[in-house]
Order: C-alpha cells, then sequence, then structure tokens
C-alpha cells in the first residue's frame, strides 16, 4: 500500500505493449504529472509530440489477462493556470449541410482557478462576458495494454479503454480495465479542467495535471469493456462507431454485470434498466465514440 | 384563455391532416383523455387499435407555416392504477451477437400510485421485490401535422414531433413544434408513467392519462425541430437514425437558437456549448431515434 | 389484359390513401406520363409543386393486404431531349471537415439522345469536353400505399416503396411492392435519364417520361420490402439510415425469399450468399438510404 | 527488378513497426506464402495463432512517409485444395429481431480446384448439391505500417489498409498504400479462393495461399486512404464504420484524385461521379467496414 511520487521522462502516444517506467502492488497509490493534449508540461514547454501523450506504461504486479484493473482516481490537480480549447463545434456533430456556417478552427485560452473552483475565457465574446463554470476535472484517456500486440492511438479508444473523454472520470470515481497482458500496463493522461458532453469542439478545457490513483485488482473478475462506479452509480463504457454500437456495448456490459454480480437474469435486468437507466455520451468526436449506460446504486439495493 | 375539457371520441395512428375535433385560441388550456398505447382507457376498454393512437387534432386558430406552437404540458394524471411495460430489452440495443440470450417478448404489469407519486411491479422477480421508482409521467407521442400532405405514423417522429419518447417532456415543460399546416393540427397521447433513458424495452410504463396542456403561438418564430424549455434548461430535439444524425440535428437547431435568440456567433455558441452542453438520449427504440441537446438557462443570463 | 393510356391530371407528393386515378386489373398494362422531379413535364411547363410529384394511384381489382403487385417496367421513354443535374456532391457522402472545399449547390443541363442512346453535358467543363454516357433511364420513386393511414412523403422511402433512386429499376426489370391496402394504390414517378450509384449530387438526370408498366397481383405471397427480378438476378431492397440497417433489411428479406421460395435454410443461404452476393447502393442521399441485396439466378438453378 | 522468393518463418496479428524480413527495392517482384486466417499453411499445418496472421514486414528501400507503396498482385495461387468458410450470416447483417432465427456457428469445408477454376462444397446441403462457384483469388487483409507507432490489428482496417476484404483486390489489381514510416513495411496474407460482397458470413473461402507481388515507390504522390485500379477501373477505399462513413472517406478520396491528377474540379468530378460513379461493399463484417469508390477509366480519357 505504498504512494510512488512518479515523475515521468517519456511519453507515449500509443497505448500498447512497451517497457513499464514503474512496477505497483495492488493497493497501491501514485502520485504523477500528465502533459495536456498537445504536450504541454506546467510550466509551458513542449516534452512530447503527437496527441493526448500518455505518463506510463505502470506495471501492476500480478495482473494477468482475465483479471481486472480497478483504478480509483483520487485527486487532479491542474498544474497550471490555463488551459485551451478548440473553435468551433467539430464538423462532425452539425448538419452537413451546416457545416459551411463554421467558421475556421481556431484555440483559445481559459483560466483555470483551483481555488475557487472556476474555470472563466480569457478573453471572451461580448455575449460570455460574465460566463464562469465550474472546475470538473477529468481524465481524458487512460487504459491498458491491448491483446495481441495491438498498439493504439490515444486518438480513439476500445475495449482496453483509451481517449474515452468522459466527464464522469473525475474525482471519487473508480474506472475498471479488462486486463489484457501481464502487468495490465496502465497508462494515463489528456487531463480537462472541464467538458461538455460529446467533447464536441474537440476538447475539453486542455491543462497539465497532477493525478493521484490507486490500483486494485480484481483477479477472475473478467469484463470486457471499462467499467465504473462512483458514490452513487455504477455504469459500463461502450467505445465504437455509430453511437449505437457504442451504446449497444455499453447495454450488453451492463447485462452482464447485472447478471454476474446482481443476479438479475434478462427479464429482471430488463424491468430495471428499461424504468431506470441514463446514458451519458462521452465523447462524440474521436475516431471510437463513447456512450455510457449508467444505473442509480439504490435501485440495486 | 378558456378551458377546454375535451373528451375524443376517435383516434389516429398516423398524426397528419385531418378535421380537427375542437378549435382553440392563443393561451387556451385543454383537458382531455389519452388511451394508452394499445389503444386502453382508464376503464381497460379497447377504443382504438394500432400503436400509440393519438388524440386531437387540435386547431389553434391563427397558426400558419412558419409559427411556431408552444404547447406547455401543465398536468398528466395517470387515469388508471396499471400500466404495463415489455420485457427483455429490445434486440437493436444490445450487441447482435447477445440478441441470442434475450428470451421471448412478453408483457408486465406495474401498480401506479399518483397519491404516493410511486411505480412497483405487480409481480416482481425476486431480485426486484423492493423496488419502487419514483412516478415520473411523460407524453411519448406528440406534435402537429406535417407538410405536403404527409401522415407520419405515431411510431416514428421527425421534424414534426411525434413519437420521441422523452422523459423530459413532463409536467413544467413547454415544447415548441414547427407549426407546417394552417391550424398546426396538435396531437397527443402515449402517456408514460415513467421510462429510462432510450425506452430501451420498447415500452415505458405505458397507461391511459388525463392530461393537461396550454397552447401559445409564437408568431414568425420558426425553428425546424422541436424544441423544449423548463425551469432551469433549454433543449433542441432531433429524430433520426442513427444517433449520430439525430445528434446532428439537434445541435444545430441548439446553434439556430443560441444564434437568433441568444446572440451568440457559432464560436461564442460553441465555446459555451463545448464545455457545458447537455446531451440525452429520448428513444433508441423507434425506427427514428431521439437525441436532446439541452444546456442549463444559468449560463445564458 | 388491356392496355391503357392514362393521361395525369393531378400529382401527389405523398404516397398515400387517396382516390385512384384509374382502376386496373392483373395483367393490364398502363402507359402513362411523368413529371421530372420538380414537377416539369415534356414541355418544360410546371405542373405540379413539391419534390418528386407522383403520377397515380393505380387501383388494382382484388389486390389486398397480404398480396404482393408486381409491377413490370415495360419501356422508359425520356418525353423531352433535356435532363437536369445538381452539383456539387452532397454534403453527406463526403468527409465533414471536406464539406467546406464544396461550392454552392446548381443547376446543370443535359442533353438526353434517345435515338442514340445517349447523354451528353449541354456546357461541359473542359476537363469532360468529350463525356458521353449511356442513357440508362430508370424509375426513380415509385410504390404502394402504406398502411395505418401513413401518407410518406416521395422525398423518402420505406417498406412500400418510394423514392429509392436505384438504378436497377429500368426496363425490364420486375418490381414487388408488398400491398398494404385494398388496390395496392400504386404510384410513379421521377424518372432519370441516367444516375450513379447513391445519387450522390442528389439527382440523376432528371427528365420527364412516358412510362409503360404492366402489373400482376402475387395473391397471398407476402413481402416485407421491396424486391425485384431482371432477366439475371433477383434482389431484395432495404430502405433505411445508416446504410448498415437498409443493408439488414435488404439481406434479411433476401433470407426469407430463399427459404420459403427456393427451399434454402439459413445454413445453405449462408453458404450461397456468403461467396455469390452482390450489394448495391441505391441512394445516399435521401432521408432513407436504399441498399439492394443481389443474387445472379444461375446459382439459384 | 530481382525477384525474391520469400519463406515465412513468423507471422504477426497486428500492422505495425516490427524488424523487416526481408529488404527490397523498387520495382522487385517477391512470391512467398501466407498462411490461412487461422493460421494454418499449405500441409495443414498451425504455424500462428490469431486471427489473420501476415507475412512481412518488407522493407522496401527509399520509402517514406509522404510517399505512396504500390503494390501489383500478380498472382495468387491457392497452396492446398481445401478451404473452409463459416455459416450462418454474421449476426450483424440481419435485422436484430432476426438474429434468434439464425442457427449456431460452424465451419464448412470447401473444395478448391486452381486447374478448373472452380470451388464447391464439401458435403452441400440438398439445396446445394450443383453449386459450383468459380476460382476468384483475393487478398483479404495486407496494408503497410500505421504512423506514430501503432500496431493495429489484423481483424480491422484504416487508413493504413489492413484487413478491407474487398473481393476487388486480385490478380492484376494494383493497391496503392500511403507509407507512413521509412521502408514502408508492408505486410500480407489472409487470401480467400473466393468471398461475396461483404464478407457477410464472416470469411470468404479461407486457404494457403504462394502469393506474388510486385512492390513500386511512387514518391511524393500522398494519399489518405488505400487507392487501387485495375485495367478498366480507378478505385478509393474507406474503412470505417458506419458504412455511411467508409462511404464517405472513399468518396472524399477520388474527389482528391480527380482533382490532383485529373484535373477535375468539385464541380466536374461531380457530374462525372454524380451519373457514373459505383459503389462496392468490401466487408460489413470487421469492426472497420470497407466500401470502395469505383470509376471506369474510360469516363477519364
Amino acid at each position: 500500500m505504498a504512494t510512488h511520487r512518479f515523475r515521468p521522462d517519456r511519453y507515449y502516444s500509443a497505448i500498447g505493449t512497451y517497457d513499464p517506467v514503474l512496477r505497483i502492488t495492488d493497493g497501491d497509490t501514485v502520485v504523477t504529472d500528465t502533459l495536456d493534449a498537445r504536450g504541454e508540461d506546467a510550466g509551458g514547454a513542449t516534452l512530447a509530440s503527437g496527441g493526448n501523450p500518455m505518463t506510463g506504461p505502470f506495471f501492476v504486479e500480478g495482473a494477468e489477462p482475465g483479471d481486472t484493473l480497478a483504478v480509483t482516481i483520487d485527486r487532479l490537480t491542474p498544474s497550471r493556470a490555463s488551459g485551451w480549447t478548440r473553435s468551433p463545434l467539430a464538423t462532425n456533430v452539425v448538419d452537413p449541410a451546416f457545416v459551411r456556417e463554421l467558421p475556421a478552427s481556431r484555440l483559445t485560452y481559459w483560466d483555470i482557478d483551483d481555488t475557487a473552483g472556476e474555470v472563466r475565457l480569457v478573453d471572451p465574446p461580448a455575449r460570455l462576458q460574465r460566463l464562469v463554470l465550474p472546475l470538473a476535472p477529468m481524465v481524458g484517456c487512460f487504459g491498458v495494454a491491448p491483446a495481441d500486440g495491438q498498439a493504439i492511438s490515444t486518438a480513439t479508444s476500445a475495449e482496453h479503454g483509451g481517449n474515452m473523454d468522459y466527464r464522469g472520470f473525475g474525482p471519487g470515481t473508480t474506472a475498471y480495465f479488462p486486463v489484457a497482458v501481464p502487468g495490465a500496463l496502465f497508462f494515463l493522461g489528456d487531463g480537462h479542467a472541464a467538458q461538455g458532453d460529446g467533447e464536441i469542439v474537440g476538447t475539453g478545457i486542455e491543462t497539465s495535471f497532477e493525478m493521484t490513483f490507486t490500483v486494485r485488482l480484481r483477479k477472475r473478475w473478467t469484463i470486457r469493456w471499462p467499467r465504473g462506479e462512483d458514490a452513487e452509480h455504477i455504469f459500463a463504457v461502450g467505445n465504437a462507431r455509430p453511437l449505437d454500437q457504442a451504446l449497444q456495448h455499453a447495454t450488453t456490459e451492463m447485462l452482464r454485470w447485472l447478471g454476474e454480480d446482481y443476479g438479475m437474469d434478462a427479464v429482471a435486468a430488463s424491468h430495471l434498466l428499461g424504468q431506470a437507466v441514463r446514458y451519458d455520451i462521452g465523447n462524440v468526436f474521436d475516431p471510437a465514440y463513447t456512450v455510457v449506460c449508467r444505473l442509480e446504486k439504490r435501485w440495486l439495493a
């Protein structure tokens, strides 16, 4: 149950089977640093090229295919007072004929006030002079090395996790990933100070972070897609295009969970989900979209 | 500003240009009765065949193409103490290979306690013995006659509204529909005592209702897709398959709204939506799926 | 087995249950006129507003729900020497980010030489000075009245047929439609002098036609989606979005056909389709896309 | 312009940056062996695990990012007289509710007669006793190493090529791949003795092959998606889900090609494609589907 302070000196833009940077054990906590989505650190230095450079991989002793790695997000602290977003909306989230109405893409900067828990535009347009949004930090991209020698770009996501851009992955949430290689090989990065559903401008408020997480190993608890839970909900994640398929993956994974761990057959699970399920859209921007199938824990009591 | 008590004697399973059953005026309130999705009334008598039989159409004096009809849902009172759902999950919301795991479709009954504001299964499976869900009534299908002589099945939805099955259409919400024919010709029905996101068992808790609504006419306020608002949010609705396209419609409609009524150009709207938008999935069961693009009013102050 | 020369005096922009313009009998042939997609006749006069105005409906004596109407396209003769198309490509058939590269939509005219069997641009750009394409006439939109009082816009397609824009619907082909109302109520129009796969500029070469067709009634042969055949192939048609779903409908309909009429169980049909099926994309422009599942008759001998 | 006879001793189930097995030069021809999709060689020995094991990678001297690798498929000779398929149809190509009608998956064997150019079922069901299909060999999976350290599973496809399962990739066709890493690193395998459109049973007739191909390097000819040509056509390939997006990629790539190499602006290209384009569905089974946008060369003269 050690706490490690790990300072990365290299970063990956694909999640795959690389030499681990640190070996940790079930129950350990890691405090580490992540770059922003374009490779800048707390001081504004560019330390990596490519999108969403990852810190890691962390090798978890004893993790083997068929196990699940539980990662609790303990704390997400922006390591600088500035973040950036893009505008306008992504071309794929508006009607095709409306794309011509969208101006060219450009960067915009935001002030991040970690003490006040607020973010605001540095140079707001007239109509947004008084806009102050709550700081709501989240991990945009994290996951474990996939099977079969794959190395999956951090632009996208799949069964192993990856660039899911789901605002539910914030402090207090535990994420579950299906271990596919010995040691699990966990990566993380791409922190956002805030983000709307869908990441529809192609970014959250991108910045560097100090991230603290704790790993636990759930031996022989086999999952197919990432899952998660917080104080009030359990949820399952599907990553694919179109959204319909992501929703199918997430819903099927939730059915398996309710069946295996909560004793509900397909009929009982249908009664509950049919009238109580909630769906969230993680991102609708990346090559694979993300849909989350979520259920309140109080219905499971 | 009259209040009408209208008792229907015929029902439609398509939304089109039919003879109006009642002529009403801007500001009028109507109290009326709706059948459940298979045509049963408060006493359990089957009064219509076909899915989602509609009460209406109501002719709104002065409504013309280019106007918008605002319909405030004042009250939704279940008119009987029993509702029904289907199980298992719809075949299109699970992974195709998982369909074989689903048992055959069957009906299930729920008790509806309007006084306590609760619903519960009549004959719950063991694992759901203590499940009590909040009564959360909503209108599953409503809208106005479409243009060009179309009569659109109440199984589906489009620009005119229709079978959107969005749980946000509950008491206190005002829905906006684009008027396409003189008098607007408003229909409503298909009430649900409760429903999860997506209507993924193909039903909410289906029952008959007494519904009270108030119409207002917004002359020359031209919208392309249904919109809505409640005390805390404004939202725009897209109806299409796949979910991706429904989301494009809803997002584009929201951009138009922010531009035309809130003075935001595409860049300002992108800053706000990018970090603050919420998406809801209305239904992912009907021929056209429904996605809602929602924004808190406090960001518009 | 009469031949009727029918001259229309009204047109519909939705396919629904309207008063028939002519009553015909199993085996009858009809020679009639169709307007182009924007309502112009052989002389260039605009006789109808709205897209794809239909000639019809023709009432087929004895046709009842559960039957199938077989319509053989005997002859398609352009009734004027000029047709039109649109450019550029539709915004929905290119990558969203590429839409900005497309210029504004405009009309272009083509000469139609029915004798030579050729079409060519009236005012070709430099690079297409010598482009001569074969005249390949087809019916863009035809079908029968749908069930439940629906009237479906001729902009789109569904189980009843409609705006499928499939170039396989040319002379010599027999189309099959599922009868949903007494008399079938058959409509046709929207002829194209030529069209590429997908109708990706949103038009074929649109012109008015004299169309000759022969109807036959197949009593108690129940189909769910349009089918067709020519000398060498049988095919089944699915209309939906996305293309994936249209393909599912078409493939499922072909499986039913092989099972019911050719004695193949799912395994035999899979062996044959798996190694011999062909898919065509009818249109990828209209609200519902069209995919055709096609099989050579020689494999069925 | 050497000819190499290369005998592989290892295989990859991901396409990535691995040590090359052979260094070749612009104009060289390679004769090599490929395993079938489950790793069996000409003698039926299982030499690799995992799906679609690849022979390669071949390092092409001088190839650099921004170049294109042209691979002409000279000859595809089945190296054994037996192949296999699966039945029934894949669950994702039929209507979701129809999945329950499909029996469990099983293997079926086919005789391959290379001399006669025919394939037939070893143990045909009654209805297919006389079915003889033409031998039509093709490469199911081939491509070049992707950028950014990715290693992409041979189950799927992307900009780099991969598991496209397009029957147009047969003898006489030249495929073009965008070089993303020094040396291109070309892989190939997964030969099919025949295959219908869409690979809808999840396999072609899978067997081991001796494959002969010739590489040419097109310096500074930059493409984004695989392209190809044969004697009569040029074509562009898009790999994605849903089919709609694959079609967008393929169509956009064709527009670029017509613009850059054939001097057609978007309007001229639209006139030609609009009335003359053909679309093929490569596969509709793998994680990414494949759509091909094809044009006859005679229209480009």
